[in-house]
């Protein structure tokens, strides 16, 4: 079996994703971030479609990336244009790219209603610019543009076009799912008979509309095909590209086609995680091999079995790829998870020790009171250093106000909030305001806290959520807090319910900073 | 080709989910959601595991469904307790599901590591607990656990489990790849195997660690299995189960296999919204077939062309789910949908009416600042009826003060709210107390308001819903409040945004009330 090349186009179709704009700077740290990955072929842009993706080709050039090979993007010639003429072909050369791919018709619905010319035509201009190119410069790829969809209309003209890049000698000739309607039966059958008819090498680029990208491209290497096309978390336009950062561990460790090192692919979920914060995307939790939740397990069967031996319940080893197995708990969760948790905690506890018993009977109530501690790993481990007797008191909170007013019917209102706490024997009485009372009851807190606890001012709050209990009962239902905080270093999860929203978030935020100077003692 | 019939476990595979923790009222709606979509079998919880899945089965066989089945999840007997004595089958039974559906080991390694029995015990676990539901019950579904990767370290085993649950007379045995760590070509080859062995009929139950999960249930049904097992969104444990909303439009339009009817089709947006909202996840855009994104270009090649013929770069019609094409560039699609709405209330406007691009200009603002007016119609009406110069204005909110206060460490804080409105030129300055701040002033302004309206008295608050909407400030992030109310005949929803949450639960309260005004006098 040939060894399988990877071509990303995060920088180019990556970047036809609604919400996604890449800077130039951007591109060229994700490009250094993939080449590190292992990537063989980074496509940078398409240098004929706008001026900064020939500024990505002009300043790669001069960056030294470790092997990967940079591909810039275009089209076939146009209609009645001389392919030495031709703007597109003339700039994909002057960007002096590693390699060459240029996309051309495949269905004949598109040669008619797109490009409104003859069947034949089409093939000429296949030919042509291929040709050109192969001449003019190195390696040189052809992307059949809607392949899988011109092949079920008509096979005989799909397989025609292939066969003029053929025979223009194009190094592999990439067959594109480009709606991403096809299914992976489909693509089983529709590149057997190709294989029976085309001898050059042979790649796969498929996209996400029916869910099925991933397995597309699987299915095709399964069949023989030497190249895969994706994008970093399957970035790209509607639903998305295939997403390398799953075909990757799939080709490497199931079906055992190596394509990077073992040490390449313990940075993926770090690949991942920076692609998203340079292009500005939350991560996605449930991302299969490099998700936080990929590896996270609730159900109490489930827990002690991975206990005993993670196989059970987990299909491969999550620091091969960079993640890890986490614990969840919740109400589905039983000793198991109290014990894997503490562990995690570094706390000393056994599982017929009287307080395992204390502590799940506590999660039990409080999360039939609304609690749920699956992103509030702080206020669970405050709640277990309580049951053990080894949490201690940092100040205590005497009282609060918080005033919201609104002075005439077009005036927003605003919020002030008074506290009084106590720390060692000391007062500290304050006040402060906020957009919202929330805001402004963290903002006192803070305030008053820092006098006596300077490094609190690290603590940032980097989300709030708001859950409104059981539904039906207005306004007056219970309330779920959850916040999420952090500082140089770590993130952490504290949660807070109460039928007064003021007071569910007030116990999340005091179980913030709580958390925070605990971990400042340790 | 025999029928293909949905199985959803949303309810009980899905809530394994990390984040996801559904109350009975939601489990309970969404039951009736999955019904008017025409799903088959809706697994409503393991009522042996939790008060809450058996309070579910118990609240559910008093609702009156469609057509769905409702099924109880559990499992095969315990080793060395006989049948009939055995708690979990006691239970299974005592919930009086429509279906039963039970799993069992298939692998030798779990046989051995979790259940620490032999192998021939273990087949006698399934045979017993089988037959015996299959005496004492309706239909029983077998899922046989792990079956994927039973057969790869074991097949003869893996397939005597089967044979197992076939002599009990098993309606449907469903092959689970638990750790979702399959890929779609091994599916095709191991069930081939299980079809020449086994005459039950089959079905597929996948997960999405590998981001196959789909793609296997797909291929699964074109080898001639009759039912998938998944969830609404994909939701469920580590990765997800395989999402139905993906699954259900690729089996009918693409496979040809009818599941539901083409109105129901059209649902499936809808369905899926509702699911992330009770869920209280955001919904993903980039998701296939509904995601707000599957249909929305961006490129400048993809747009001119899609504008002459959508077939061009979209694999289906987004109506068809219930979806629609989106133009990222120029959104010129936004003035029917303000028609279609008019239209529905009533209302009179030209769509060459200057007022119709001040609505639409209007919302698109509004959208800006985060409003949506998916769940919130009244708000939509009012305004509508501001533009076009129709709408009443009853009372005049002059101010308000919102005050809580905690007044030790170990109180809970109380809020009190006072309010000054203006009727007809009367002044009314009242006070009311509440749980939390918004009740407090959603009883304050009730109070005021129905001096005059005493008809405001009818207006109940059914659910009142937060989210907090860019995550990365804090407290201080923009913060959307919508609310349902409700009298003996209808329901409506309002909206309000604000960077406080006071002041965005007074803007959907005063809509709420503003609204049933306008409906008294109509």
């Amino acid at each position: 079996m040939g060894r399988v090349k990877l071509y990303d186009t995060t920088l180019r179709d990556g970047t036809q994703a609604e919400d996604i704009s890449l800077l130039l700077e951007d591109k060229i740290r994700i490009a250094h971030k993939l080449d590190e990955l292992g990537i063989q072929y980074i496509e940078g842009g398409w240098p004929g479609s706008n001026p900064k993706d020939v500024a990505f080709f002009k300043e790669i050039s001069r960056e030294k990336l470790r092997q990967a090979k940079v591909a810039a993007f275009g089209s076939t010639r146009r209609a009645r244009v001389a392919v030495e003429k031709d703007n597109n072909i003339k700039t994909l050369l002057a960007a002096e790219p590693d390699v060459i791919t240029i996309f051309g018709k495949t269905w004949d619905f598109h040669v008619r209603e797109a490009l409104r010319i003859s069947l034949e035509e089409n093939l000429e201009l296949i030919f042509d610019s291929l040709d050109f190119l192969k001449r003019h410069s190195g390696e040189v790829f052809y992307d059949a543009e809607h392949f899988f969809d011109g092949y079920k209309a008509n096979p005989e003209y799909a397989v025609k076009t292939l066969q003029a890049a053929q025979q223009a000698g194009v190094d592999c000739i990439i067959l594109c799912d480009t709606n991403g309607g096809t299914l992976p039966f489909e693509v089983a059958r529709i590149i057997g008979d190709v294989q029976t008819r085309i001898s050059t090498p042979l790649g796969i680029h498929s996209h996400n509309d029916s869910e099925c990208a991933v397995a597309n491209a699987l299915q095709a290497v399964e069949m023989g095909v030497v190249q895969v096309q994706g994008t970093i978390n399957g970035f790209g336009e509607r639903c998305g590209n295939a997403n390398l950062c799953s075909i990757i561990p799939s080709l490497q460790l199931k079906m055992k086609r190596e394509c990077v090192s073992d040490d390449q692919l313990r940075n993926l979920q770090d690949v991942s995680r920076y692609v998203y914060e340079l292009a500005n995307i939350p991560p996605d939790k449930r991302q299969a091999f490099v998700g936080s939740s990929a590896f996270a397990h609730k159900g109490g069967v489930h827990v002690s079995a991975i206990e005993r031996n993670p196989e059970t319940y987990e299909h491969m080893r999550p620091e091969l790829v960079g993640n890890r197995t986490r614990v969840l708990i919740s109400d589905l969760s039983g000793r198991s998870n109290v014990m894997a948790k503490a562990k995690e905690f570094n706390l000393d506890l056994d599982s017929r020790d009287p307080v395992t018993l204390e502590i799940l009977d506590n999660i039990k109530e409080m999360e039939n009171r609304g609690y749920q501690f699956e992103g509030a790993d702080a206020s669970f481990e405050l709640l277990m250093k309580k049951a053990l007797g080894s949490h201690r008191k940092f100040f205590q909170i005497i009282g609060f106000r918080v005033l919201d007013e609104k002075r005439g019917e077009d005036q927003r209102p605003t919020s002030e909030a008074t506290i009084k706490v106590k720390v060692g024997g000391k007062v500290e009485h304050t006040a402060a305001e906020g957009s919202g009372p929330v805001n402004a009851l963290d903002n006192a807190i803070r305030k008053a806290l820092e006098k006596f606890y300077p490094k609190l001012k690290e603590v940032k709050l980097l989300d709030y959520k708001v859950r409104v209990l059981p539904a039906g009962q207005g306004t007056a239902s219970s309330t779920r807090v959850l916040i999420e905080s952090g500082d140089r270093h770590n993130r952490w999860g504290t949660v807070g319910v109460s039928d007064n929203i003021i007071d569910a978030s007030y116990i999340a935020l005091i179980d913030s900073l709580d958390y925070k100077l605990h971990k400042l003692e340790e």
